[in-house]
């Protein structure tokens, strides 16, 4: 079995997230998950991550200390990505940054559909830092708080078809990512949508993507770079307490 | 199982690749090969690899109709990548688009690895299409015929290991990426000898990882786009006889 | 007089490009053509694309041998035209490549208008491969089958002329490329219609002006990179016989 | 007076930062300090970074309250930037935008020297998110470690002098900038350097000129878009106080 | 005091432009100002531009010649900007330069708007100089002649208000900027407009911010680099009259 | 008869272009020639291109109006090549522009050999401009007046053959632009030196290049886009009569 650990980067428990990436279970991948201690109730702007990150890197230190293989931040803002890889030596992948690359393959212009405008700076400078952003077509959002897209999923999946349906004919997209982590379980769905409009386009749900990449990663014996991701040196840290392993201090 | 068809796209026939890739049964994919009927002995430059495409495209079409959920096609020029998806509904997958897009997670600045200066030109343009161009460092040569590589396999493995600590020592790369399929199976000795020299860069070998992504992929039911890759109208062709199936063709 | 060899990498025979080239002779142009042994009757995708460039290949080396200047690959896919420039010394031109970079210096915002949505993806990757992506307005599309373009020719015409107005009038264009060189011979029609709506802006006719581009290339002693464009290594080669000349073959 | 306040991301008091910036002063400037409660002793990395963040949006939220009219990040790293700009009304600028782009209107050719190789990543990231990346030569490091530079502030001074000297001679770079707040205070003995060998290139010391440029910005009645920088929802954070004004919090 | 000294392009007296920096002067900053005696009574297109440059310079020159500080070029195209920065040691500063790098600053997407078609190539050629291209939206233009600006002032901010509402809510802009200096104290009104329609976004107005700019760099000690805008070799010059100072000669 | 008109954008009499540019009669171009009556000696800078752009614009106006095909500025700043294109309606071309854009189909990694490096930042905006930027190799200079040039042109030679072998050897540049057009006639010199080191790569000499460019363009009925380059408004000028025609005057 290889564990997968998908940290999730807030404060709520009861996600239904467990469920629908059970199936990974098949390909011999162990699911583990956490939430955080500290942190905020959902993540839709750069305040709501920057509280998150510093509890998400904690998790994924704990996640390697119980014998994790590869780690998975579930947020599609990557919330913790970089920092987690500095002081881990397993892979950590972001959700966003997997989905983005995974889409410039399957397809040519990509549409990100999400929960809510205050994202979309924060996702297109994701684009930019990954190299994809001339590649996205205008980001659509359904305009729903995260704490609300449970509550009525059938809403949310009508509005997440509609707005995929905009995105392929009047954007040109080819390939369509969502763009919240709250989505996990519609692509089935949205993509049925589609279909019976005649387009066929690959709709990413990003968690299981992530996870299943995240596995084949540790698999290959492949991690992120400690050039590009070197360990903090030892100092004086206040108000957080990381159990930070030894090779996670550099000197 | 999910079976992995890898699409060897030379006609030499006794390469040492099942081997090399064997490890990735114990995660349930099934190996298949096909080596081709028309082409080059080696791609080494533009003119081999569009020799090799359209039998490329055929043994995709023959791998599909045998039942494999995903095809890798077997060199780091892509050839014939995009062309296949077109005819095609399983994933189609280049070692070069998979292993850029995957180490512009492991690092930030990408070194290719590879055999000879005709290919440069080709592989500088494929980092401008999957838009890692600017991450790239110079790409390094170690001047060897691939038909070559094999002879002596302790001297092609001297010269990987100083081209790659001349780019990361050099050139400032953090992660490398082989840029020759006929380098499989090398990555474990490089990467031992950069640790020697306390270089702790993540070294792809490009042939497994492009077929664990592809299982990825159909295990996650994702394919390449339709929309981007549309399949070809009926029209008459002289010379090449590639049974398409009913879906690559369109109207 | 300096000749420029037309290489239709299609198995048609009847076009109507002579004729509407045939003004080039006044500037010192001896015009020749070669069409496809083996290849698809028309090129609409990067399938119909693959097939036909081993014969392409072919059909310049043998220009080359029969004294030609320079080459020009009648397709705006540009098939072709890179392996060439490996195995003949003279200047091989696409159409595509020479339009996009004319019309760089024509104008600022550069419309494609085109065939068929099944070629927008690789004219975007040849904007990016050429540098112009950025000055690229969205691609147009009139959707006739490249077949059926000299069937109804007023039809075609009206049809450019529709996508170009469109182009400069919502699109911001202001120098249109003909996406298709099956357009060839409509320019004047489509200008003339832009200019009774007061729209002044160049039409690219792309076969034309990439001849005389040739032409003028090789009178000025300038050809493709040897470096860039290094001759293929001697091998086995199954399935195509190709009689390259002794500096198409390194060593 | 426009009152400029300085948030310094760090736990470290003692720091020599106001004497340094005492000039603006004259030009009606009110400099205010805050240090943090919570976080690291130094930023060297996405990990100090990270932990660093919560506590600057904070002192950044009662530096508003209290009356200021611009804040500043005291990090070259520009941590907790975005976030701040969603839940102040003020200006906040971060030393390395605002450096970056002052840079790019003196100089065509930018070189970053800084502390460690640790932040290299994290600096050329923010280059990218900035859009002067490309005007970049590759960033230069002294390599000590921040708490280390007032220990003996000749030897940063020669270092630095050297690396800057480097930088235009073998870089071609044209300007400089400090990569580390800690630096502050250096410039004019680094310039005095490179005047000695007849390089005439502008040395930016990031603290004084961003507050200098903050002030100016609030007194031009400008602040950061709040389209792009929107105040959060209302929701439950744990762990986290931050006392947010009734504008920071969305509807 | 610091003394700022705008060079407006133009040959027409009577401007209004000092009434609306005068606030400058609460913030210690003396403003002069120089209009041609030899360039076109307004700037339109390139052809305007290049007849306004060579008296811009010389103005500039006699600026420093009489004691200014830092220099500021009254026109959005930034006429002359470059070459008076060989001539002059004291800082110069373009409004279009000095606004974008603000602007990127402020927000994520950067409208302009401004007078004519004519203007909007060289203004999107600025964007690429200045590495701002790809956060550009689609210029806007209201289609006055600038000698007509003034001639009904509520028409010309509500012709503005109008097309900046549009940049905002049609095409997702979350920053203005006025594209001529003509707008010289509109920014109030506009902003105003946008409020009432609840869009609060910057809205920049150039002038005065760049003579802010200008008077920070030099109270910072920084000007442009010697070594990007080096001195010309003395040469004989036909018609044209410039007293350069010593350093402005090289050799 | 084609007849090309060189505007040579200084105040020179006696330059050795029209013997070089000669064999151009034999492809039935008729070769015209003006210098100009006020601006400077030579162009080695923005201030010396500023002084050269309005006469180099009344050039072109004359050049029209005597009958000119199409119009050549004789300098590699492309001085006065988009004022111009609004005033006349001929194709205008400037030799960096056509160059680069020749360079960019020959070869994949451009070399610019030039005089000085004050011209190195004007010559990198222009690839910026023209798309080619991130394909330039470092521009490398050989440190010589242009008014030096021709003292001893042996010696230019000389100059010209070791940096542009250290481009191709050390930069991997696979092709050559000569960056000054006082470079003229020493193309075939330097390509015999580079043959006799085993290095075949083209070397552009930019002024004939762009003549029979531009020849082409006129004999194809193609010009710059009057959508790009619009007519100037009539206004009044002051110090600069240029007998515009009545079709540079909008309205």
């Amino acid at each position: 079995m290889t564990i997968v650990h998908l940290v999730t980067p807030i404060i709520t428990p009861g996600l239904r997230c467990l469920d629908d990436v059970k199936p990974l279970e098949e390909y011999g991948i162990e699911i583990r998950q956490s939430i955080l201690d500290a942190g905020p109730a959902s993540i839709e702007c750069e305040f709501d991550e920057a509280l998150a990150v510093p509890d998400t890197i904690k998790q994924c230190v704990l996640a390697e200390r119980d014998g994790a293989d590869a780690i998975v931040i579930d947020c599609m803002g990557d919330p913790g990505v970089r920092p987690a890889r500095e002081v881990v030596k397993i892979p950590v992948l972001g959700p966003m940054e997997t989905s983005m690359h995974t889409a410039a393959m399957l397809g040519t212009k990509i549409s990100i559909v999400t929960v809510a405008e205050s994202v979309v700076p924060m996702l297109e400078n994701l684009g930019r830092l990954y190299g994809v952003k001339d590649r996205m077509t205008p980001i659509r959002v359904i305009d729903l708080p995260v704490l609300e897209l449970d509550k009525d999923i059938e809403r949310t999946k009508a509005l997440l078809s509609e707005a995929s349906e905009a995105a392929v004919k009047d954007d040109g997209a080819d390939v369509i990512i969502f763009g919240c982590t709250g989505f996990l379980g519609c692509a089935e769905s949205i993509k049925a949508h589609l279909a019976s409009r005649n387009l066929n386009v690959p709709v990413i749900d990003p968690v299981p993507l992530t996870m299943i990449t995240a596995a084949s990663l540790a698999r290959m014996g492949l991690t992120n770079s400690k050039k590009a991701y070197a360990p903090p040196r030892r100092k004086e840290i206040k108000g957080f307490n990381i159990p930070l392993a030894p090779h996670a201090i550099a000197g």
